[in-house]
């Protein structure tokens, strides 16, 4: 991989084009999140553009649209490789190239693998100096779902648990309601608002009958960021291993999709909702598998509320990426119910590691992210 | 309680002898953390003094020694309300009068209520001016212990924990080490070094056999803080209500003694270990009775470190003041032991609450603390 030099101006640029994308995060799944910043030599930004939707224009048209005739030889930042195939839209390289930018800077190339690298060469060839890997870790960490699907077909994986201080989910007869503050729940709903889709089993389905949807009312200080009639409600995926979902769930009647994934058709459930046949290991679902089938379905990030069967099969099968746990200041005993059910483990080296990715407050209690190692 | 306006200076001033009081922190016990401050109406300080060690001069006698005569005419500025009473050491309210201070700050008055203001009050009957409460709830919390203990009869409690992310203090085999790094290891050592008390079970001590003493060496940073030859063996106590323990246990030949709480005298334990009859509720140690026993013995500070079994039962039966928690970013699964054994909870409301103190990084563990409801 080529080594650039890039100087504190590029660095500016590059961290607005970063904040443009970021404004992409509630809307443009399938697609990546992207920003694009047109500036000239001084730094003056001449167009900027974000990418809100599938099928609605990429970034770097938005920003050529804004500078007009003053991109002939300026600069381009764009926080992924600009496109050179036709898709819903035409390429951007292309795009880049009629408009004379002389100079093309990309945080990071393509991530999939079959095309990477085919947009900065197309504007390599046509006379444009190309760059990229300016501020990459900070765009990989943007589109870390639509790297993953592209480089190994499975989505990214969070896993959200709500506990006591000491580990507990649910009382032993199985209240849970309300463990955490108002001001995590509000922090769910954000996260939830972020997803692609909202992963449960038929279990925790069954025992309290969720929405698992987005309520805006409940966005808290994230309604300034998106609006009301922009909002996406993530696709609801169902785990039903044992085909015991009835067809009178609140969730199937709420906006928004759901989908079942089991062994064998469900006749009971209302046509409406899809379902989906995986293969299964045992009398088990194929974890792998269902990951492999969301990922199909163009899936980048998928927020796993489950209890603490499903979210300890998908730990104990490495399938995890990120923890989320907001643990709130109280005791509940060991009678209470646990955050991961697992295979016992005989040796401390057995233990799944994590790397703490931050840990601040949410109202009373503490919101700890940790990816696993 | 008279209201007084304390001026900037003063707030200094005592910031001063509040920081000095800290610097006994490791050796004063049983007797409280007093810093003592001595200085003309300029600011400038004329004497400092803090508590050393039971039996030897008290913060005051320091400080007025390094003033000298010019104490004269000087505002005195103490942590503790100057004691009036002959104990190892002569009163420091008669060395202050003595010396011919004007002035008289306390930041709070003894917490002992049948001597409490007795100083003050001798002080003001000879004409200096006295005045208290300035950064009370700093010098409350140098002194929680000794505060309680002179209040309430009974000890300052606090549980130490570390468990993994899901809330596990060991595997279902019982391995422990170690769950979380060195550097949360070298902490307890810090807490253990500012306790009067050690506090753990009978099971723990002998499925473990562990030192629960403190390992100078171990100390880290707070070497700085404290010499090794004034390093003291925080008491270990034992609870032992069926008589388990043998004589053969490393901390019985470790520096230090050692104290078994039980029932009945257990004639198997050699003579040097002191043993202390308690009674009992069913056939269960009675835990308040402990702490009472413990408060007679002159005990500010208890640092338990239990297993699940005399943690939960402390919490459940409110004895415990204060829990620190160290939690490593690893998952054990639902196999491992639990942090508190507990009765069932069937009402949300009945989770025992608490109320975070500190939340922190220590090493790769996060140190939390929270303080009962």
């Amino acid at each position: 991989m080529s080594v650039y030099n890039f100087s504190i101006l590029d660095h500016q640029m590059m961290s607005i084009a970063l904040k443009l994308a970021k404004k992409g995060q509630y809307t443009t799944s399938p697609n990546p999140n992207v920003g694009c910043v047109i500036a000239d030599d001084n730094g003056v930004i001449l167009g900027q553009g974000w990418h809100h939707k599938a099928g609605t224009p990429h970034a770097e048209v938005h920003a050529l649209a804004q500078a007009g005739t003053l991109s002939s030889g300026a600069t381009a930042y764009v926080t992924l490789e600009p496109c050179s195939h036709f898709g819903r839209t035409p390429p951007c390289a292309d795009a880049l190239i009629q408009a004379g930018v002389k100079r093309v800077v990309a945080a990071m190339v393509d991530p999939n693998p079959t095309v990477s690298g085919n947009g900065l060469k197309r504007l390599a060839e046509h006379g444009i100096s190309v760059s990229h890997g300016l501020m990459r870790e900070q765009a990989q960490q943007l589109n870390r779902g639509f790297i993953k699907r592209m480089t190994l077909g499975l989505p990214w994986v969070t896993v959200k648990l709500a506990a006591s201080l000491d580990g507990k989910t649910a009382l032993a007869n199985g209240t849970s309601q309300w463990i955490t503050s108002p001001a995590a729940r509000t922090d769910v709903q954000i996260q939830r608002a972020k997803s692609c889709a909202i992963l449960s089993g038929s279990g925790t389905v069954l025992a309290d009958n969720p929405s698992l949807n987005v309520r805006y009312a409940e966005l808290g200080e994230a309604k300034k960021s998106i609006n009301e009639s922009e909002l996406r409600q993530p696709l609801r995926v169902i785990l039903d291993g044992k085909n015991q979902l009835t067809d009178n769930l609140k969730m199937f009647d709420l906006e928004g999709q759901t989908l079942v994934l089991n062994r064998l058709h469900n006749p009971v459930i209302r046509d409406s909702v899809e379902q989906i046949q995986v293969a299964s290991v045992g009398n088990k679902l194929d974890l792998n598998a269902m990951l492999i089938a969301l990922a199909k379905k163009q899936l980048n990030e998928v927020w796993v509320e489950a209890g603490g069967m499903l979210a300890g099969a998908l730990v104990q099968q490495n399938l995890v990426d990120e923890l989320i746990l907001y643990q709130a200041p109280k005791l509940i005993g060991d009678k209470g119910q646990n955050l991961f059910v697992m295979d016992e483990l005989t040796q401390m080296q057995q233990a799944k590691m994590l790397q703490w990715s931050s840990v601040r407050m949410v109202g009373d209690d503490i919101k700890m992210v940790a990816q696993f190692k």
